[in-house]
């Protein structure tokens, strides 16, 4: 059973940035460390914090005086402000890339544009970006009835930074049916565009595709189903001990890919797994992308 | 034979307009008076004005102390002020749409956007919207390559005015892949989308398809090719005296359309020609839309 490894499988920049951040700062205060929800939707990951005494909490009201990590989501401007009237200290991880969709939807606010977040409204980013954008705020994915919304004639569009362009290209199709004037600020993040695509050409040469993720991850989530236009057999797993061996009967290649929050080591934890499967069965073949 | 009459063939309210400012100025001009290229694609209405003494010329250069009539697709900056500087009196007959574009054009050139203009780079009317893009303007109908030519961060959209709106998505889509903010100022007509629309619902219904109007007209060779999507026997014509009995043999259904710059007039003699072609065969059926 040959096993095909992505290249950009596993943590971006900013989820990265934001671990990096969470763990240095359980070092530098060592306690009353506090992250407004998971850090990252990757729940050995949070596990992994907690142990360092980083925990999770629901809201900005449930800490007073102590050390709040942003998460790589980010938040909305009042949450900040409910954060500071507590007295509490502010450790900035939102995602740079985040930030930027952030601004982007305070700078067409002030420019009169009626925006239109392309994103699905229920995601604490999209939920952090609304925050900047204001009243009249349009959120949608796929653009159906938006026509009728944007009464003004300008609309500014910006996306979740874990878009597809396609859901981008449908809500420009969409608005273009009524608005004269349409201006995009593009923050789509490059790193998911690449790991789709990735992921939908590894998945057109295997047999079985195994995407590794938190399952509370919508980007994890939207890699799963992407491969799942190219074959049958695909598992969205979190770790290791879910794999069946009865899965591999019949396959002669497997393709991995994983998240944008999952650790290296969940995904080495799986590849362990398979290469024993492999042992069992005949010679490993991996090729790494 | 049924014939379906699409409600909106024929002139648009573009061409209406400079039809109508070109027989008044021969009225009130009588003599010395020019359109800069055909006043519109369709030979047979350049015809009736030359009759009136209305004579179509090739360049600026050509008159001095006349009136010039600028026609429907416009002229460039450069253009009115050679034209000016041969003591001639202008009358602006480009379409107000076509002036939006130009407008357009210049507001984008003015707020540093790197310009690209989604249309045929020969047609007259993308020519004139050219002369206020300035330099660096790019011309594309399906967008392809442009993602390299784009180097500026900043892309401004603006269209032919007769462009389907899938080049436009084309072309968005493109530059997406290297701007990060790309504005569109909307100028496609909705009587072109409704006509190409409304000819591609009947396409669908009947067994032949005349498309009427100027062999030099891009719009009406655009409406051709569309209902050529849809159905096989498709003739754009210009003139009733084309049409070929022939073609009717096993024809239960016939649908007739017309570019925006075909006079209704012409329309009116192909039905008559149709409806004798119908007095031959069996009883006439004619449904306009």
């Amino acid at each position: 059973m040959e096993i095909i490894i992505a290249k950009n499988a596993g943590f971006c920049f900013g989820v990265k940035r934001a671990i990096k951040l969470a763990f240095d700062t359980a070092k530098d205060y060592g306690k009353d460390v506090y992250t407004l929800g998971p850090i990252i939707h990757n729940p050995q990951v949070v596990k992994k914090l907690a142990e360092e005494g980083v925990n999770a909490v629901e809201s900005s009201n449930d800490v007073s005086n102590g050390v709040v990590i942003l998460r790589s989501h980010g938040v909305t401007p009042n949450v900040i402000e409910d954060i500071n009237k507590n007295g509490n200290r502010i450790i900035d991880a939102t995602c740079p890339f985040v930030k930027k969709a952030q601004r982007y939807a305070t700078q067409l606010k002030n420019e009169g544009y009626q925006i239109v977040i392309v994103g699905d409204k229920k995601h604490p980013e999209v939920k952090s970006i609304i925050g900047y954008a204001g009243e009249g705020v349009i959120v949608t994915e796929t653009g159906e009835g938006i026509a009728e919304l944007l009464k003004h004639k300008k609309a500014g569009i910006i996306s979740q930074t874990t878009q597809s362009r396609a859901n981008l290209l449908k809500v420009i199709d969409e608005s273009l049916k009524s608005a004269e004037e349409v201006k995009i600020l593009n923050t789509i993040c490059d790193a998911t565009s690449v790991r789709q695509e990735e992921a939908q050409e590894i998945a057109k040469e295997v047999d079985l595709m195994l995407v590794v993720g938190g399952r509370n991850s919508a980007n994890t989530t939207r890699l799963a189903a992407i491969c799942r236009e190219e074959i049958e057999k695909v598992y969205h797993i979190e770790v290791s001990d879910e794999i069946d061996e009865g899965w591999f009967r019949g396959v002669n290649r497997v393709g991995i890919t994983a998240g944008a929050s999952t650790p290296e080591w969940l995904i080495e934890d799986i590849i362990h797994r398979l290469e024993s499967i492999n042992e069992k069965m005949e010679k490993n073949t991996i090729r790494r992308c």
